[in-house]
C-alpha cells in the first residue's frame, strides 16, 4: 500500500506556475539588493546549538527546531545542531567569525529560508524565506546608510508592482527622548513603546487607558496626540516636533534632540535618493516591538491592503554581535518575509500566475521522421537565448497543442514535410490564435520579434 | 565571555567574493535548465519522516537528520520530521501529491540544499547543493528525452568554462543483455555491474579476478575486453556491439537488442542537438551503482581533473514514485553536486574569485557637504542598472580609495566642489590606475562605455 504523499503542516509548497511567480519576486529583490552594492552571503541552515542559542529564553528561541542524526538520536544526546530561526543571529555569527577577512563597512544581503516550530495555524509558517540586507560598521556607522535602506525598499516594491505602498520611518531615540521630556520613568519606556506600536492597529481608547496606567493621564493623552496628530503629513509632524524642541517650558533631552536631528536627516536624504514623498512618511507611532533597535526604524504597508501588516521592517541597532566578539558593530537593516507576503498576495489574487511561462517555444512532433529537424530547430533557438522545449512523444497533434497551450509557452512550432520542402516553418501564436509561415532562415529573428 | 563564533563541521560557508563566484555558477546552471524549458520546483527542507523514509534500510537513510521542536524533544517523541537527503525522493513525493495539477510530460528543475549525517572528513559535506533536472512521463517517456539531458549538461559546462570535459553515456539494458548473452545468472547481474562500474577507476586485474569469481573466467575477460576496448571511440564501440549482435554464434537477447538500439539513437540525437563528438563518448564501462537506473546512464568528467570523479551523473528510471502512487511514472534526469564541485575547484584554484565584483561603482565621500550630490549620482547610475554603492563615512580619502579598490568595484567616482562647479565628475579606473574627468551630463553613458 503506497504511503500518502503529503507535506508537513506550515510549509508553502508551490505548483510550477506559482513557483515561477515566486522566483520572479525573489529575483527582483535580489536584483535591487545588488543594485545598491550589497554582497551575497549564505549560511548553513543549521548552526551549533551552543552558538545559535545565546540569548536567555526569548520567544523565538522556544520555537527552535533541533537537528540530530540517527546515531545521536539513539544515544539520547542533547542535540548539537539547531535550524536557524532568523537571518540576524547567523549574520552576527558570520561577521564575528570572519571579521578579519571582511571589508568594512560590510554590506551583505541574504535570501534564505528560516525555521520556526510555530503552532499550526493559518498564516503561520514553520519554514519561510527571509530576504535581509544589513550594513554593518566597525565602531561607527554613518547616518547616511539609514537613508539608503528605504531607497532599496522603494526600488523593490515599485518593481514588484503590488500597488501603492508607504514606507514609514521613525526614530526610537526620539521616542525615548519624548518619554524623558514627559517625565516617564526609564523602566517604563519599553512598555509604553510597546503600546505606541499598537497605534493605528488597535483601538485608540484602550491604548490610551493602558498608557495612562504607565504614566499620568495628561501626558499620556499629550503623547498619543503628538504621535498621531500629523499622520500622513511628514513635514507637519517634523515641524510640530521642532516646536516641541524649541518650547522652553519643556526641557527636551539629548535623546530627543539627537533623535529628531536623525529623523530629519534620514527623511531628507531618502528623498534625495529619489524616493518620492508619496511613498515615504514620518510616522511617529512606529516603534517596532524589539528593544534591539536603537535609532531609525522602518515599516512598509501596502496602501490597499493594510491588514497584511508591515511587509518589510527593520531598523538601526547599536551592536550586532556582542555575544560573539568584543568589537562594537553597529548596523542598520531590513527584512522582507517573502513567503508570508507571497502567500497572502496569492490568496488576494494579486499574483499573476501563468501570465508568462519560463518556456517560450514548444517545438511539436508533427512527423516522427523529422525528429532530428526538431532538435536542430530547438538548438538554434536556444543558441539565441530563447527558452525552448521539444515535444518528444508521438502523440496526436491535438494533444500536443493542448500541452503546449497549457504549458503557457506563447508559441508552438510546427514543421511537416510540406513546410520543410518549401523551406518554411509554421508558428502558432496562442494569444492571437493564429498561425503564420516564416522562412526557415528567418526563424530566430521572427520569434524574437514576436517577443518584442 | 563571548561564545566562539563557528560553523558546524561539514558545511561550506563562503566569503562574499567566493559566494559571488558560487552564485554565478548556480545562475549559469539555472539559466541553462530554463533554456531547455524546465520549470522550477522547490520543496520544504524537511519532510514527514513517515513519507521520507519509505525504503528499507538504504545507506543514505542511515544518514538522515531528524528535526524536532523544543516541545517534542522534552516529550521524547519519535521525530515527526526529517531533512531531505536528496532531491529525488522529494520529487517523487511532489509528483505523486500534485499529479492531477501537473502538465505531463512534467519537466522540473530543482536547485536546493540537501542534508546528510556524514562522518566528518575532508570532502564530505553534511549540507550541500544539488541541482537536478528530470523529465517525468505518465506511463511512457519517449527516448528523445534521453538525448536532451546530455545537451543540457553540455550547455552548462561549456559556459562554466572549467576546461574540457566529456559526457559519457551508456545503457544498463544493453549491459544486462550482454550479461544474458554471456550466460551470467540474473541474480549476479547487480554484482557484476558493480564491478564494471569500477573500470577505469580501479585496477583492472583485480576487477577481472572478482568478475571471474561471479562468472566463468573466459566470458569475464571477454566482457571486460568488450567494455573497454574502444574507449574514446564511440563509433568503433557501437560497431563492435553491432558485430556482436549480428554474430549468429551468440544469441543476443531482447535486452541487448533494445539497449543497443537505444544507445545508438541517444548518441545520434545528442549530436543532432549540437553536442560535439569531442564532448560525448559512448563508454560501456559506465554502469552507475544504483539499480534504480534501467536504461541510459550518464557520467561527466573534467578531462584535466579525472580525480574529481563524475561531476554530473544520472540516468533513466522505470518508475519514479511507486511508494506514493499506483501511476507508472518513468523518468530521466541528472544531478550536479554543486557544493562539492565548487569546493574542489576552489582548492584547485580554478575559481576566479574577486575577478568581478557585484558592485560596479563606489561613489566616494570627498566633501561631506556634497553628500546629497553623491546620493543623486548613485540614484542616476542605479536607474541605468549600474550596481552602485555610496561611501557614507567621513573617512580620509586614502582609506575610502582602499575600501573601493578592495571591494573589487572597477570604478570610483570623486566629486569635489571644484569638479561640481565645472560641471564635471572625476572617475578613477582602478584596473588602469588612471583618472578621467567627464561632463556630469554624460556620466551614465561614459560609465556604461567603460563596462563595454
Amino acid at each position: 500500500m503506497p504511503v500518502q504523499p503529503r507535506t508537513p503542516q506550515g510549509v508553502l509548497e508551490l505548483l510550477p506556475v506559482q513557483q515561477i511567480a515566486f522566483q520572479r519576486m525573489l529575483d527582483t529583490i535580489r536584483r535591487n539588493f545588488e543594485l545598491f552594492g550589497f554582497l551575497p552571503v549564505e549560511t548553513p541552515a543549521f548552526e551549533l546549538t551552543e552558538v545559535l542559542l545565546t540569548k536567555t529564553g526569548g520567544e523565538t528561541e522556544k520555537q527552535v527546531y533541533f537537528v540530530q542524526s540517527t546515531g545521536s538520536l539513539k544515544q539520547g544526546d542533547t542535540p548539537e545542531l539547531a535550524l536557524r530561526f532568523d537571518l540576524a543571529v547567523p549574520l552576527a555569527r558570520y561577521v564575528a567569525q570572519h571579521e578579519h577577512q571582511l571589508n568594512f563597512l560590510f554590506r551583505r544581503y541574504q535570501i534564505q529560508r528560516v525555521y520556526r516550530g510555530e503552532r499550526a495555524q493559518k498564516g503561520r509558517f514553520r519554514e519561510f524565506y527571509q530576504c535581509d540586507i544589513d550594513v554593518v560598521g566597525k565602531d561607527e556607522l554613518p547616518l547616511s546608510y539609514d537613508a539608503e535602506v528605504p531607497a532599496v525598499i522603494y526600488g523593490i516594491f515599485s518593481q514588484l508592482a503590488f500597488g501603492p505602498f508607504t514606507i514609514f520611518i521613525n526614530n526610537r531615540k526620539l521616542l525615548r527622548g519624548l518619554l524623558e521630556s514627559l517625565g516617564v520613568a526609564q523602566e517604563k519606556h519599553a512598555d509604553v513603546l510597546h503600546e505606541v506600536d499598537r497605534l493605528g492597529k488597535q483601538d485608540r481608547t484602550q491604548i490610551e487607558e493602558r498608557v495612562a496606567a504607565l504614566m499620568d493621564a495628561g501626558p499620556a493623552k499629550q503623547l498619543l496626540d503628538l504621535l498621531t496628530a500629523n499622520r500622513g503629513d511628514s513635514r507637519a509632524a517634523l515641524a510640530e516636533l521642532e516646536a516641541f524642541r524649541a518650547d522652553p517650558a519643556r526641557p527636551s533631552t539629548a535623546n530627543f534632540k539627537e533623535g529628531l536631528d536623525e529623523l530629519e536627516r534620514v527623511y531628507t536624504s531618502t528623498l534625495a535618493l529619489g524616493v518620492p514623498e508619496s511613498a515615504l512618511q514620518v510616522n511617529l507611532a512606529i516603534a517596532r516591538g524589539l528593544d534591539y533597535y536603537t535609532g531609525t526604524v522602518y515599516e512598509t504597508f501596502l496602501t490597499d491592503h493594510p491588514k497584511l501588516g508591515s511587509i518589510c521592517s527593520g531598523g538601526r541597532y547599536a551592536d550586532l554581535a556582542s555575544h560573539y566578539t568584543k568589537s562594537k558593530l553597529p548596523g542598520v537593516g531590513i527584512s522582507i518575509g517573502a513567503t508570508r507576503l507571497f502567500s497572502q498576495l496569492l490568496e488576494l489574487n494579486l499574483i499573476a500566475t501563468g501570465a508568462r511561462s519560463i518556456t517560450q517555444v514548444v517545438v511539436l512532433n508533427v512527423e516522427a521522421p523529422l525528429a532530428q529537424e526538431y532538435l536542430k530547430i530547438a538548438a538554434s533557438l536556444r543558441a539565441a537565448g530563447i527558452n525552448t522545449e521539444v515535444y518528444g512523444a508521438a502523440d496526436k497533434l491535438g494533444k500536443q497543442m493542448k500541452y503546449a497551450d497549457r504549458s503557457g509557452a506563447p508559441i508552438a512550432i510546427l514543421l511537416g514535410t510540406r513546410e520543410r520542402d518549401a523551406g518554411m516553418i509554421k508558428l502558432k501564436i496562442f494569444r492571437e490564435n493564429r498561425e503564420i509561415d516564416v522562412p526557415a532562415a528567418e526563424l530566430v529573428a521572427r520569434v524574437r520579434e514576436l517577443f518584442g
